[in-house]
């Protein structure tokens, strides 16, 4: 059902009782207005992508009433912000930022901490502060999405111009994505390398701008990011050490122009040699987005159809049935997919095009799909518009795989190698057969490493399914980093789990985080838990999962 | 003179009587041997570069006995390094740590507070650990220089498959001057943000790994530099928050060819216009490097001799003075020179080089200069010598314009454009001719910024002019702010005023760095003042200067 009633009531937030919980929300009220602050006291609705809730995450892994907001509340201001860390702090509330909350695969809006109060920046705080056509620089707040960027660019005649770089989902948020570290796929797609300046509001209240920003009257805060003195920026980033208020960004000159490439791989087996091909090709910028290379089974699910349509046993769907129905695409029979774009004017495409062409060449059975060949409605022209700057959907498509269709994402970091991609796929293969999943990895290639994204699609109403989904990603995590790889990013349930295997000499980067965290944030106020990082007052508790 | 005795005696830090003093040093010896502490006793010695001191700044700005150590220790492993910082926190004696010690122009090896323990760490700890030749990586200890780096490249005979980035000067550290911020001139010349993965010792002594590192048996660590959770390398850059150790770097794959280009400029008038028309080329990549647009009369300078050579008046230069020499030289008589590289095969340079020629030809007078007319000595070369991934030392040449030659730098940042270097440039000229110095500058130009660098060239035996020079760089930064610039870096002596110019909300970016490093050094021993950041024990006891 999309809607349903809490049947814990209202999450009261631990170690507060429920009268001085509705004083402080009251007092809240009061100083920022009725209409600013709701408790989430009798039903939760899921909506969808487009209509999120920010409540908790519509695509709940573990009980859905587990993380969820007592109270959700929209400042308009940066001077709200303020007052609300302020009051969080004299009443020992756990508050939990975000942009936009559509973090869905790593929690969705959801708060770790149960009874949280959501801090929703971006409904109210969403201006495009500043777009710099001469620096090809921009200056956001929170509830910028790349669609609302996107959108500028066009009303100002900019967009030959400039062009930004989106995740393959474009309704998130350009600050909540980067700091979360996300990843798009142009060669702008490291959107956290890409970011130049920060203002933050502190755990305690008080207001910092980074690098040039904290030079009055500069006109370099988005120029350089780095400023003077310690480059504090990072330590925003996945962590819970600060609100961000406004973030700078850069933008990509238009290359003078660009075109997508497609290329099929027949046997799953071509994986490695595939990576080795491509890793001198990606650091040498002949490759020069951040290029997917997807399983076969993706590019099918990619289409929107339920499972069941394909196939209705049991298990893993086996590889004979898939790929009869990819013959029946645009894409052919294969197993593997390389989407990638050349960029410039057409000479200097075409002298990276061939060069590409000869090296893919070199695996048996590889084929050139010819883009004249794909119907408009092709996945193909979706990575087409994501790789030229222009936000789409399509990507959301994968989820009607299952009936209530959910997903999580398992993605450990790796070098560009061949080794290291049949170790993981390996791995993966093994535990998704265990628990019955399809296994449909992508592979995002970086500069000098790859992320490997693995969706679990699971249907959100089943139990038990959603107990295998945990039970597959915590074997898969485990697995991985006894063989020396790590995520780069996680779901809020699986925090703690991957922040324990960067645990180098006795969890000494864990010890650094909690000295931060307790200097930073002394009453332990600040989304407690996220990236595994507990206050002091939670530290050791019974909190980790 | 070369040597001087020192006046003041041995220089004890303040707080610790003498004999307390020299007993810990004795403890200090014990542990890690004798000939590995060395005291500052009796007399100090300039040398030169490739022989510089590691107790004081050989080029000073102040009283040459005001930054200098009270002895000098040479750590020979981490734990070692661990066992020094456990024993300062012990005594409470304030440690420098320096890798090589050449930051000439930003302090030398020099500590902020007198009497300082400076560890000299790349002495014992100069290993080159690894060389990735897939990834194009390379993983090094404090004391590997850039030509050490590029020796083992050469020894390997992988100095034609990648390339390593070095500043002017070839004989500084490769984790030194990342976490100064310096630059290079090649694609990767923004060395910190081009670093992997860093090893640190903190202030009280733990041992933590960044990044990838953290995860036991990974093969990431140089690959990717974010890791998972908070992303702290930052905070070790241009601080005092804990001594590296290691780190990682990424290098260059050889780009299939490049090529040195030249081009002088007219008029003093001429600079704004460039600057313009190099902005969006630069943003588009079709300027590639980290280029210098250098000012006419540091082309002279440059050649090595005194400035006598050419005029013996009083105050600066005039421009027909140097005009008329420049005339005799292979750039000719010109205001500006622009010195720049295209890289990728023949006909990709082409490309690259056909619009940068029409560009640049907008300015009446522009002339490209054939590099088959620059004789072999020429300063031209050694600019492709660096822009090619091969250190070098001619730049150290320019010193030479004064007896005793000493300088001293002014580095603000500002967007890329014509009115921000005229700005800059007509400041900078005005405080050098109330001083009485000659203007040499230079732009670095970085992606969306450039760094000005202005030397100013001294006689440090002349108090005088020491105190002119430091007026005149005073005066400079004071007014950079008041136009909204900032440094990306500065000299020991003026860390506090350039710090205090990043005072957005009434300092808090200084608060929120106090607050990390009370966090972090509760003991208040690691480098005192460094950028401007004072421990809890030093703080507003007049220490700043
Ligand atoms: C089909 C599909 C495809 C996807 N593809 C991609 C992809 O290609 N690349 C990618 O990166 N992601 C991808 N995602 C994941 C996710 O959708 C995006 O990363 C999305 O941009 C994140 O949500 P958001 O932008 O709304 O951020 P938010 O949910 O607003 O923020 C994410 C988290 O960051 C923190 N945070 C946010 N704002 C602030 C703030 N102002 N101050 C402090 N902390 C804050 C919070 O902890 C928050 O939970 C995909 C998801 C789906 C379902
Ligand atoms: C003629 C001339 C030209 C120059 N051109 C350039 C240029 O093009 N680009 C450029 O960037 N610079 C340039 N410089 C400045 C300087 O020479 C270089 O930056 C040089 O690399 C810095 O010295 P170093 O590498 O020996 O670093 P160090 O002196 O070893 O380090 C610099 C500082 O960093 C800190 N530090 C060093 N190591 C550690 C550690 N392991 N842990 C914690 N803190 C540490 C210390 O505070 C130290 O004082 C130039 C200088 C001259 C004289």
């Amino acid at each position: 059902p999309d809607t349903y009633s809490l049947e814990r009531g209202l999450p009261i937030p631990q170690g507060i009782s429920k009268k001085a919980f509705l004083s402080a929300i009251e007092e809240l009220k009061s100083a920022i207005g009725n209409e600013n602050v709701q408790l989430n006291e009798k039903e939760v609705k899921n909506g969808w992508y487009m209509e999120h809730p920010n409540t908790h995450d519509m695509m709940p892994l573990l009980d859905a009433e587990e993380f969820i907001a007592s109270a959700v509340v929209y400042p308009g201001s940066v001077a709200e912000v303020q007052l609300i860390v302020r009051w969080a702090n004299q009443h020992l509330i756990p508050l939990f930022p975000i942009s936009i909350g559509r973090n869905l695969g790593y929690g969705g809006a959801a708060p770790r901490v149960r009874g949280s109060v959501t801090m929703d920046l971006g409904r109210r705080m969403n201006k495009i502060l500043d777009i710099n056509a001469e620096n090809y620089t921009c200056l956001v707040e929170p509830g910028v999405t790349y669609y609302a960027l996107h959108e500028e660019l066009v009303r100002r005649g900019l967009q030959d111009k400039m062009w930004i770089d989106c995740p393959d989902l474009g309704g998130g948020s350009v600050i909540g994505n980067a700091l979360d570290r996300g990843v798009g796929y142009t060669p702008y797609g490291d959107h956290w390398g890409m970011h130049s300046g920060l203002e933050v509001v502190l755990p305690t209240g008080e207001l910092v701008r980074t690098g040039m920003g904290a030079l009055e009257g500069a006109n370099t805060w988005q120029c350089f990011p780095y400023g003077f003195g310690p480059y504090n920026d990072g330590i925003f980033s996945q962590s819970n050490f600060g609100i961000v208020t406004k973030m700078g960004m850069t933008l990509m000159p238009n290359p003078g122009g660009y075109e997508s490439f497609m290329y099929t791989f027949q046997h799953d087996s071509d994986l490695g040699p595939l990576m080795d091909i491509i890793r001198p090709l990606r650091i040498s910028n002949i490759l020069e987005n951040v290029a997917q290379v997807r399983h076969g089974l993706q590019t099918l699910s990619v289409k929107g159809h339920p499972r069941t349509k394909y196939w209705s046993g049991k298990g893993p769907m086996p590889e004979s049935v898939y790929r009869e129905h990819l013959k029946e695409t645009a894409t052919g029979d294969c197993a593997w997919v390389y989407y990638g774009m050349a960029y410039g004017p057409p000479h200097i495409r075409a002298h990276k095009l061939a060069i590409i062409d000869s090296e893919f060449h070199r695996i048996a059975g590889c084929k050139k799909i010819d883009p004249a060949t794909m119907p408009k409605d092709e996945y193909f022209w979706s990575r087409d518009r994501i790789a030229s700057g222009t936000p789409d959907l399509e990507e959301l498509k994968w989820v009607n795989w299952m009936p209530n269709g959910a997903h999580i994402a398992f993605s450990p970091v790796s070098p560009i190698s061949g080794k290291d991609a049949e170790a993981l796929y390996t791995m993966a293969k093994r535990r998704h057969t265990e628990q019955g999943f399809d296994l449909m990895p992508a592979f995002c290639v970086g500069l000098r490493e790859m992320h490997l994204i693995v969706e679990i699609v699971y249907d959100a109403q089943d139990g038990d399914m959603r107990r295998r989904a945990e039970r597959c990603l915590r074997d898969m995590i485990d697995d991985a980093a006894a063989l020396g790889y790590g995520e780069y990013r996680t779901h809020l349930a699986l925090m703690d789990q991957v922040a324990a295997t960067y645990n180098f000499n006795d969890g000494a980067l864990m010890k650094l985080n909690n000295t931060l965290k307790d200097a930073l944030d002394p009453n332990g106020i600040l989304a407690p838990g996220r990236c595994g990082i507990w206050p002091a007052r939670y530290r050791g508790r019974g909190w980790e999962l």
